[in-house]
């Protein structure tokens, strides 16, 4: 009790506010009670995220438009001067421009490429990669991705979009910025980990919801990525900022596309129109139970082919990593003008000479069943080369937006040849695949919708016109394209609703969802989803919903560390700055020693580095492999950091001040060993005996609480340690490389 | 160890695997690999969810039909010749044998009544009530609620659909009935309690999705009433269930209905029909930004109006408990045909006399705005003493089935007079709350959205004609329906997605979930949910999401029972039955004496009296405050019991056996004072400090978990014991109870 007292004085000392602020979630108990707040800040998150999509929809339609304008007129012009060469010229300086500009934006914040779904699944698990949630970040995003769309590659802006949600969850609700200093109001709340993942979840889930018009999408995707236990309250605010973000987009894009103000017509960035047999035929039907034998079938092939698609792309990535030298990013600018320009010819050169001339009023009369003919789907025809009311197949998939495109596959009465469908397929699957990994910000939902989709649609064209069945082409256009998308992210219940919401359909709600369960299950026969992927290549320690299988046979001494560095009780900040600058982990066991110098336990407390904030002011960040930000505490004046550095640190208060449930949670990891109090626990246990506790955890605290978690596992035996367990020693690689090399010694 | 294995030895000598199952879930790691067998289960619960929706729809559409039909054409005729008393005889006759029909089966199993959501909210919490999930039950409410609904009482069947469906998941996967023992096959798996509840869960959201149309809403209610945490895998699964149910419905439904085998065009019972604009009217909206303001005073009123019925109705209900020995059901029985009566006068004379004429096809253009009219809608009009191309509004209202009435106030575009809304609402209101708790089974949900949904039109008229706004009149009236239903249930997310899904029009999103928001805090702000209500008249320990704000100022001292009953690691099965027979408790610290005598506990074990299944054999039951069963041990042939009651158990291996996970979690209770290993617990110290890991449990485990952790944590100092906690020192009462002693003892 002494002991306490002057460690909390000594501790009050210590307090600088701007340079350390170990008591991280301090105010927690107060903030507790500021439901109110949380509800007007997740209406803003939602609002903002709404906002973000508009801009980047906004400006992506403006560049495009004028784009496809522009190089249309030329091409029609040049169709007659034989100027063809101008035109291409024209179309590939265009959108070299964008791609240039979105790659450098890129090689200033290099988190900001990719879809971002991987770093967001990682964060919401508990691992946070450096400058994922910056400010900084969410403007190379935005951006980025406004330029890399427009610049015409093969990516989408959804992914993109639930990034930049999540960063404006993240750092709406501090009111500061570390990017931009002067961004600083006094608002002391919701600093602790569990309420900033909250906010990110809800961000998230706001970036889906105005990314594909689906709040409960949204909501769903953001518990099966992130969440681990279901909290009705949270799940309510979730849903409440999702559905903010849906109807802000929608508000003004139907206020500035059809001057309607106050009515609310168009729900996402990407929405799939309107399912719809036309009105009186009586034959016509969306689906029937017959067409769910070829949607398993369809579901199949897509988990085959997004299988493929993930295994191209892995290799290519690593590909990457080897050949890359991290400081040498520019190459990675030119791999991205490559592809740029190897996109523009493909798009070009398809749209030119590889289409067919198709009737435009089809004369089939089977397609007569296939509904009302959108208007904004005939105006976006491309008639390249054709005439006599002809249109020209490829270029109306190839040259126009991809959400067009998507349109066309689902809308399009008249029919496309089978030949093109098929041409457009491999084209697009190749260079998409080769694009998603690509220095810019880029998605992978509408690539990999409009790859299926193409291929749907030519399983309806051979079904209708060679085996003459009464089929609706939409129905099969979309299944392909659940399909192949489901084939390659893997995505269970989120994606279903998410697509279902897209459809604005609940009749396909069972088609949907079989295809997505063959597409996953036949892809997980192969490899793992394309985020998994990709979090793996990151090495990012990610803990699975299920225990891995090698913890039966493994035991904890197998896996432990057992080189450990202490921390005692009273300790210099000096040295906790050395510890940090030495070790590897975030979590360090606080020690007494006892009568025979064996290390014991104090009071069972684990130091979470983090909650000294040296990451604050950039003096020492642990978080991923990064060291560079140690550099930058020389700049800081020396001064004030020796004052800091000469108190002494009662470690103990970290323990105080932190919001219970925290220290709940790090008491009982130390209590671990106590849980089989009936037995003295033996380093022989197997891992599956050893580890039930946590496998428990895992599946209970997988992400909103498992960074506390698994930050750090004290292995203790008889109060005295022998090891730590991190979450790095519970990855799958990690338990397999022992595994084997345990095989070998026994 | 040598214990150890004198114990399992008798332990292997005790089963008797009819009388005495001890290993609840010892197959449970094998069972854990049938994955595919867990999926076919889910399905074919689905799909018997969906049949047995089937079954209550036929049945209830024919009897309605022929009812119908019947004192329709009486009436008809009637009016000229003047015999209406007559007809009022016809359709009180008819009504009256349906509702005896429907009471007698309550009779015979009294759980069968109401709408069983309340004792399902209660199963997934962790408490059983006898019999709830019996096949004699699911008969019962399944024939019950089908002549209930025939026999025109304004009860829904949507209710009971949930409640069906989860005895569908409860009893399917067992593969054996209580009720009928013949029904008794080898499947012995998935027998542990958290199997069960997974299928029962399961069950629940089919029967939701089979209800609605609505299986993503039917996944979330059981998400929000059942789950505890997140449960990816099982999230999947349940969605599948609930797709199964839904299209199964849908099939045969399409299939008889219209005779179009193979299309899926009715989703669930209940559906909303589409709101939808006359194409080309470029005026029309379903709803602006405008009328936003509306719906959040439509969910006032709504929040208001709901918690004025729950009000009434829980004094209702306080009533009958009082004045109704349970021994004297029969008045139960007389009180139905009585409600029965009642209803049938109000509609026939509401029909017959307060109607007014209105036109058919509507002279105001303003309702040309209001979509394309639905022919059904149309032809369920009723004339009842109105010609010349007029209508009877108050008749085509209440002579109708309840689903028909809600099409006619959300679709129909000629008007219903606003006396008449007001008149319907008021009458509807009162009889609908005097009818829930009625010894029928009843569902609520379709009588409160049709008396919200005509306060809904009325506002629309209001609006329309006194203020001249252009409104679309259905989403008025749907926001009616849904700010009502809302104020009496108070769901939130499961209910908003519900909702959307029975809409098929994600549109409506927003305007839904900002109406229910705002129902749920102002009802809230008067008394709770009408589920939660009922729950807590039947007293059932719940544990709420939240902790209570009473555990502030209370210690564990103060809540805790101190008076225990022990149980030594061998013992009788005769002392086992005699301590179940005269304790309360589910849970008893297994204890050895240390040298002074005092009570140890003895490898904090807590034997589960479930566990050790007399339950099954109807031996003993302690669920709810049923002691009946008590007698029927006696009928149960004594050589058998004596047999095993004079066999040693070792209560120990009760542990061994059982699923890791419950094992984790009662060890963790006992060992609960351990987590302050560093202060030696004070029962001074606060709930609040005391609870924490509870309160953290109670968050995390609320439900899944929460029986098996909160059946009884047992209070121990030093290892000596001291008291014992159980959810039921936990509700709020209790603690509002102990609380006011407390202040009255200081």
């Amino acid at each position: 009790m002494d002991d306490k007292e002057a460690g909390s004085l000594d501790y009050d000392r210590c307090i600088n506010e701007p340079f350390l602020e170990v008591l991280e979630g301090l105010d927690n108990k107060k903030a507790g009670k500021y439901e109110a707040i949380k509800w007007i800040l997740v209406f803003a998150i939602g609002v903002s995220t709404g906002l973000t999509g508009l801009f980047v929809d906004f400006f992506v339609r403006l560049f495009t438009q004028l784009k496809f304008k522009l190089v249309g007129q030329s091409v029609e012009e040049c169709s007659e001067n034989g100027c063809l060469a101008l035109s291409l010229l024209e179309l590939l300086a265009l959108n070299m421009v964008f791609i240039f500009v979105s790659s450098v934006l890129v090689l200033i914040e290099p988190v900001a490429a990719g879809s971002g779904i991987p770093e967001i699944k990682s964060y919401l698990n508990g691992v946070k990669i450096p400058g994922i949630v910056r400010l900084r970040t969410y403007i190379c995003k935005v951006t980025g991705v406004l330029f890399a769309v427009a610049g015409g590659l093969f990516v989408g802006k959804e992914g993109p979009m639930i990034h930049s949600g999540a960063i404006i969850g993240a750092g709406l609700p501090q009111f500061q910025s570390i990017t931009f200093k002067k961004i600083r109001f006094h608002f002391p709340y919701f600093r602790s980990d569990r309420d900033k993942r909250d906010f990110v979840s809800a961000g998230a889930a706001a970036g889906v919801a105005a990314a594909f018009g689906a709040p409960i999408g949204g909501t769903l995707f953001s518990l099966e990525e992130g969440s681990s236990f279901w909290n009705q309250a949270l799940t309510w605010k979730v849903l409440f900022c999702s559905m903010s973000a849906t109807f802000t987009l929608n508000f003004f894009r139907s206020g500035i596309n059809f001057n309607k103000w106050g009515s609310f017509q168009l729900p996402g960035l990407l929405n799939f129109g309107e399912f719809k047999c036309v009105d009186g035929d009586k034959a016509c039907h969306l689906w029937t139970a017959v067409d769910l034998a070829f949607f398993v079938l369809m579901g199949v092939a897509g988990g085959l082919l997004g299988a493929l698609f993930n295994c191209i792309n892995k290799r290519l990535a690593k590909y990457r990593m080897r050949n890359v030298h991290p400081k040498a990013r520019f190459i990675r600018v030119l791999e991205s003008l490559l592809v740029c320009m190897v996109t523009t010819l493909v798009i070009f050169v398809a749209s030119v000479a590889l289409g067919e001339c198709r009737d435009l009023v089809s004369t089939n009369n089977n397609t007569s069943a296939q509904g009302s003919v959108n208007e904004e789907v005939n105006s976006t025809i491309r008639h390249f080369f054709c005439y006599n009311n002809t249109y020209n197949d490829m270029a109306t998939l190839f040259f126009n937006p991809q959400e067009v495109a998507i349109h066309q596959l689902f809308h399009q009465n008249a029919t496309f040849s089978p030949v093109t469908l098929s041409l457009f397929f491999v084209l697009y699957f190749f260079l998409s695949c080769w694009t998603y990994g690509v220095s810019v910000p880029s998605g992978l939902f509408v690539p990999s919708l409009l790859c299926g989709a193409s291929l749907g649609r030519l399983v309806a064209n051979v079904l209708k016109i060679n085996f003459h069945m009464q089929i609706y082409s939409g129905t099969f256009a979309l299944i392909g394209a659940a399909a192949f998308l489901g084939g390659v992210v893997r995505m269970t219940i989120s994606l279903t609703v998410i697509l279902i919401e897209s459809t604005n359909e609940i009749t396909y709600g069972l088609p949907i969802m079989i295809t997505l369960m063959v597409a996953k299950w036949t892809g997980d026969f192969f490899n793992k989803g394309i985020y998994d992927i990709h979090i793996h290549l990151k090495g990012v320690p990610l803990l699975e919903w299920e225990t891995e299988v090698e913890m039966d046979k493994l035991t904890a001494s197998d896996i432990m560390e057992p080189n450990l560095t202490y921390v005692y009780p009273h300790t210099r900040i000096q040295s906790l700055v050395s510890i940090l600058r030495t070790t590897v982990y975030h979590a360090f066991p606080v020690v007494t020693e006892n009568r025979d110098n064996e290390k014991e336990f104090m009071k069972g407390n684990i130091l979470i580095s983090n909650n000294i904030k040296f990451k604050k002011t950039s003096v020492l960040t642990r978080a991923g492999e990064q060291r560079r930000r140690c550099q930058s505490m020389k700049s800081y004046p020396s001064s004030e950091l020796r004052n800091v550095c000469d108190e002494q640190v009662v470690v103990e208060p970290a323990e105080e001040g932190q919001d219970i449930l925290q220290q709940m949670l790090e008491r009982r990891h130390v209590l671990y060993p106590n849980l089989y109090p009936d037995q003295s626990p033996s380093e022989e246990w197997t891992m599956e005996e050893r580890f039930r506790p946590l496998t428990f955890h895992g599946l209970i605290l997988r992400s909103q609480l498992v960074n506390l978690l698994i930050r750090g596992v004290c292995y203790a035996e008889n109060q005295s340690i022998v090891g730590i367990i991190t979450r790095h020693n519970l990855t799958h690689e990690f338990l397999v490389a022992k595994l084997r090399q345990h095989y070998i010694t026994i």
